[in-house]
């Protein structure tokens, strides 16, 4: 007798279970002991509420019908309940809001891809603090939180979401279909629209050469004012002690539409994959009610506990 | 700006979502201490494997499709998933199995009634342990991890699932209809359907009078064969020191359909709803693969943390 479970489900045995709740222990510990309180949001909700936040975050999920035939989505991701519960719960706070979350996200999987349709994400978001200053707190407490689990090797890899539109819109250059083949890293189909473009020299040197940027301070030498931002914020990470842990990408750019400013990966060379990652969202809270900046990131825990093992083995 | 969640979900704020995880952490601690090892299931699974455990049970949840048209629900329990792992992953196992978890289970709910769409359950499963020594176990512990989460006022309601199918057999009664009534507690239709049936005085008067009986062990007086499961249940209770906790109650029956024997009920005078219930559910497992005894027990953790706030006011 065979009784399947779903493509990208699993059940999670004692030994398994043991070692994932003390990686979430771990991180709630270090988010609580830097003042972020766990909130919990339903994982079903409206679809429409949840495509107000962003309309590709919703349409990846699962969707229901309730008993009246409003249309219910399983959640795709923490951050769009969590910007609906503070611009509704947390209205008249001016205060920076600090919060956390432990809870599992759904997806529409491919078959056959090894891709999870339910994964536990650990994360935090920071409300109510502006530019460089949230964006290093968020980084540096998620190397903290991954040190207080036992890992030594991972990395943070930095980007900026608006650096090419903000290249581009100086340009004067149309973004949608550039933007598109940067986040797929498709750097061939990108020189090849670039070229079409007949820009002067150097900005088409610019555009073509700045995606494949990767690494230390050096990467932002070049007297490029759309830099700025990521030169702030790499100071504020070498003031917080952490920059050596961040590897500078100009890029990466993240999929979800609603990153406005710096984005980040969450890297272990122990592993081929991403553990997490996050970026600034100021625009989204905005969406549900009175607007704020804010930035956050999510940590997939089963991905956390497969590098902790793989870090083990390679020591 | 409005932006609604389902009836029956709940956001949860921090300073709730501390105590609602202080509680889960409680209730981990004691059934991990009594060698309980927790697992996980996927939320969503094949709607055709959990009607193999229940059919009630998987109807009564939300449905949706995967990409290749399967119809998916949301677990409306933990114990039907459990009983697929027992059987699919432990299938060699023959020593007793003890498992507990910690996870949302999902309802389709009446708008209006209050009910919980979305709700936490903490819970412990006993496999491979017949009869009284099972159930008393699972009875023990739960007062035990209740008392370990600052309740002291709880009780558990006790009865036997198959009692009155077992009268009703002796009697070469029908038994369907009786059931019915009983699991809604309709005593008058209850009786209005025995009076119908033109048994003798003996066998009418049983039938009546039994769903009526709650107390302590007096409850158990009648010479009544079909009370011989609870007698030894309850001297199992006594010999544990737990039997001043239990309340016996003739007229229980749980509506799932899997139990097979003792049910139990979790009640705190404090408030006015059950904390959570279960009971003994022998041919469950072998729907999925090699049949076992087994018992279990699932609070709502919601409740739990309600009944704790609800005695502290009144002490």
């Amino acid at each position: 007798m065979i009784h399947p479970i779903p493509p990208g489900t699993r059940d999670v045995l004692p030994d398994e279970m043991r070692e994932l709740r003390a990686i979430t222990r771990g991180l709630r510990r270090t988010f609580e002991g830097a003042d972020y309180g766990e909130v919990w949001t339903p994982s079903l909700e409206y679809e429409d509420v949840l495509r107000t936040g962003d309309d590709n975050a919703a349409g990846a999920g699962f969707r229901t019908f309730d008993e009246q035939g409003h249309v219910l989505a399983l959640r795709s991701d923490m951050t769009i309940p969590i910007a609906r519960v503070v611009a509704t719960r947390y209205e008249a706070q001016t205060d920076p809001l600090r919060l956390c979350y432990f809870a599992h996200a759904y997806r529409a999987v491919k078959r056959g891809t090894g891709q999870q349709r339910e994964f536990l994400q650990a994360g935090i978001e920071l409300i109510g603090v502006e530019g460089p200053a949230g964006e290093a707190e968020v980084i540096a407490l998620t190397l903290e939180a991954l040190d207080g689990v036992g890992l030594a090797r991972h990395r943070i890899g930095l980007g900026d979401g608006a650096l090419y539109r903000t290249l581009l819109a100086d340009y004067e250059v149309p973004e949608a279909s550039l933007l598109e083949r940067l986040a797929v890293r498709d750097l061939v189909g990108l020189e090849r629209l670039v070229k079409g473009l007949g820009l002067p020299g150097e900005a088409e040197d610019v555009l073509l050469s700045l995606p494949e940027q990767r690494g230390g301070p050096e990467v932002l030498d070049r007297p490029i004012e759309a830099l700025d931002g990521l030169r702030r914020l790499y100071a504020e990470l070498e003031s917080k002690g952490v920059a050596d842990r961040v590897i500078l990408d100009l890029g990466l750019v993240r999929m979800l539409g609603y990153y406005t400013g710096a984005v980040y990966e969450v890297y272990d060379p122990a592993v081929g994959f991403t553990l997490g990652g996050g970026g600034r969202y100021d625009d989204l809270i905005g969406r549900f009610g009175g607007g704020r900046p804010a930035c956050g990131v999510a940590l997939d825990v089963q991905r956390v506990h497969i590098a902790q093992a793989a870090e083990e083995r390679m020591s």
